[in-house]
């Protein structure tokens, strides 16, 4: 069986995030958002790398008792951040990841959240998943410095979503639980995902999350040009 | 710098293929393919894995004087083959893909095609580039059995692209160097891909060929129906 020792550290940065090129300066919370331009402009894109959320009970049991997560980067949602810790990830045939970021805060249910390729080198048939739909989903071990945590479900491939709050989503004409679409241009790359659930409340940023493959397959990072749209658009074309 | 050991060998197959579901059996060849939809029963979306090509003086310095590539297993265009025989690829940091396998036959240049995660892998910023358009990239260390090539340039990412023949056009309504796009439906991972180039001649079999990471972002092997369009078909609506 051949192995390569693949150097994560380019795509281990949890979160790549690329603000829509075409667009003016973000506008002051104050303003209206009503036009789908102006909520346009303020779309990002970021790409989840794997990572997981942990109860407190797990963390204290993975990092010893009374331990908290230590924030080390803020991610773009306020009250969220990419931990200072990492744990190992196991799967079923002893491969394993060994360095995966824990997302904070504590959750009320510990889970894994891989890219396609993560979960072939684990050895996990992870099906794909929104973030919390875990029942039913394959398990792992987890390993951190004090302790080890078995898993008896969890692991998902997380389904492409989008955050907004529920002005930006009365811009697009999408409830909570629609799905939407997104097209990202880039040379030679281009590609429109669909299938991106709304997760729409009072608070959240406008913000899209894809995982690595997804953001490797359309070259995140050379896109001129992101666009958000309804799934089922007004167009006379019956092909999309 | 965090590295992992990836089992490589489930994502190494050369080429995984789809065929439509939503289609019969392919036409005799003797059927006229004059409409779309005749046309659209035939295609076949294949995953490349990274490869390469060699020249026939680099398989007797990498194998040995007087070397013929063995075939091992025939690829979907006809005379065209997978070989036995693997190289090390070696970056310029000295990070290496240890088995990418040669295909066949040999060609007037030596070439190496990665998907992206393999380019961050090995430390090459690999362009997006048609097979043969090789002008200015980077390029590697070669490693066989029986010698060492070190090539000055012919490291890429492959673009996307389409493979027909010239009737199989005529129906689609495009011509050689135009660009089409695919869409491929699958549960919760729909994606459409534009930018893929029309490769037309008198005989090749009507194949798409995407990469390991086009492939995983679409999650392919659970694609339940695939459509190859036009890139600017009829369509009222200007957002795509």
């Amino acid at each position: 069986m051949s192995t390569v020792a693949l150097d994560r550290a380019i795509i281990e940065r949890i979160v790549r995030q690329i603000v829509t090129k075409q667009a003016p300066a973000a506008p002051a919370p104050s303003e209206p958002s009503s036009s789908v331009d102006s909520v346009q402009s303020r779309l990002v894109v970021s790409i989840s790398a794997r990572h997981c959320h942990l109860t407190q009970e797990h963390v204290e049991i993975l990092f010893g008792p009374g331990h908290q997560l230590t924030p080390m980067k803020n991610l773009y949602q306020d009250g969220f951040y990419a931990a200072e810790e990492t744990v190992m990830i196991v799967g079923p045939k002893r491969r394993m990841l060994p360095t995966v970021r824990i997302l904070g805060p504590v959750r009320n249910a510990s889970q894994v959240e891989l890219a396609f390729t993560d979960s072939i080198s684990l050895g996990i048939d992870a099906p794909v998943r929104h973030s919390g739909d875990i029942r039913g989903t394959p398990g792992c071990v987890i390993v951190g410095p004090k302790g080890v945590v078995e898993l008896s479900e969890g692991v998902i491939r997380a389904a492409r979503h989008v955050h907004m709050n529920m002005k930006d989503a009365e811009a697009y004409g999408v409830k909570p639980k629609d799905f939407m679409k997104l097209r990202i241009e880039a040379p030679q790359c281009t590609v429109t995902f669909e299938d991106l659930l709304v997760r729409a409340d009072e608070t959240s940023k406008l913000e899209v999350h894809i995982d690595t493959d997804e953001g490797n397959a359309c070259f995140l990072d050379s896109a001129t040009k992101v666009e958000l749209l309804k799934q089922d658009h007004d167009c006379a074309c019956k092909k999309h």
